[in-house]
């Protein structure tokens, strides 16, 4: 699956803090944080980059879909995905609602979220 | 977005323990707890059935599918999704690995998946 994708010219922990930020201006709260790299080294011994999952969730747009059709539940929240590229670049890839929730009843709604997740992923500071 | 559905025959607190246990026995730990109709009172003030989503990964087949191919963290974790259906009965769904994870290159791992979640749904106590 393709996501929308962005390389911040921050380190790991900062650009964490600025996608949270940028989300939070777009009305999106991050309601869930997976340490992949932490699981697996404690669950099976397995030592990876860096990387997290960040379930982002606008309420309004997640409560409309949900009111639309409750199986909406099974690909809430958005991910944003962080991992790191070293010390000083981190690559950020956000899933793209319109590829997720594919169908037409969704496209209102989906395209609204991905212009949300744009618009914050466009804040932060990229390589270009 | 079709799911592995079951109902239970048990309340949604009773049925969230069972549903982590049944998951446990198959290997998948539950890395993320949504309490969505908390969110959504909290955020927005709207009132809903209680739904919860669990987000459940089993590491090892986590760590192949990313091995493979690092964009299916934007998939992870595998939603499991609680509703109370009233005072003795909850509603479970899971996504279907083999839907969520379309194409041939996941075919084996997001099989592999879907029995286990299945064998889990199976060890609930389900309304025939």
């Amino acid at each position: 699956m393709r996501g929308i994708e962005v390389v911040v010219s921050l380190p790991m922990p900062e650009t964490e803090t600025a996608v949270k930020g940028a989300l939070a201006e777009e009305g999106f709260g991050v309601l869930s944080e997976i340490d992949v790299a932490s699981v697996l080294a404690s669950k099976i011994g397995v030592q990876r980059t860096p990387l997290k999952i960040l379930g982002a969730c606008n309420p309004h747009i997640a409560h409309r879909a949900l009111e639309q059709d409750p199986s909406v539940s099974l690909l809430l929240p958005c991910n944003v995905v962080i991992e790191s590229l070293g010390d000083s670049s981190t690559r950020v890839v956000a899933v793209d609602p319109l590829e997720l929730m594919a169908g037409d009843e969704f496209k209102d709604l989906a395209t609204e979220a991905r212009e949300h997740i744009q618009n914050a992923l466009s804040k932060l500071p990229t390589i270009t």
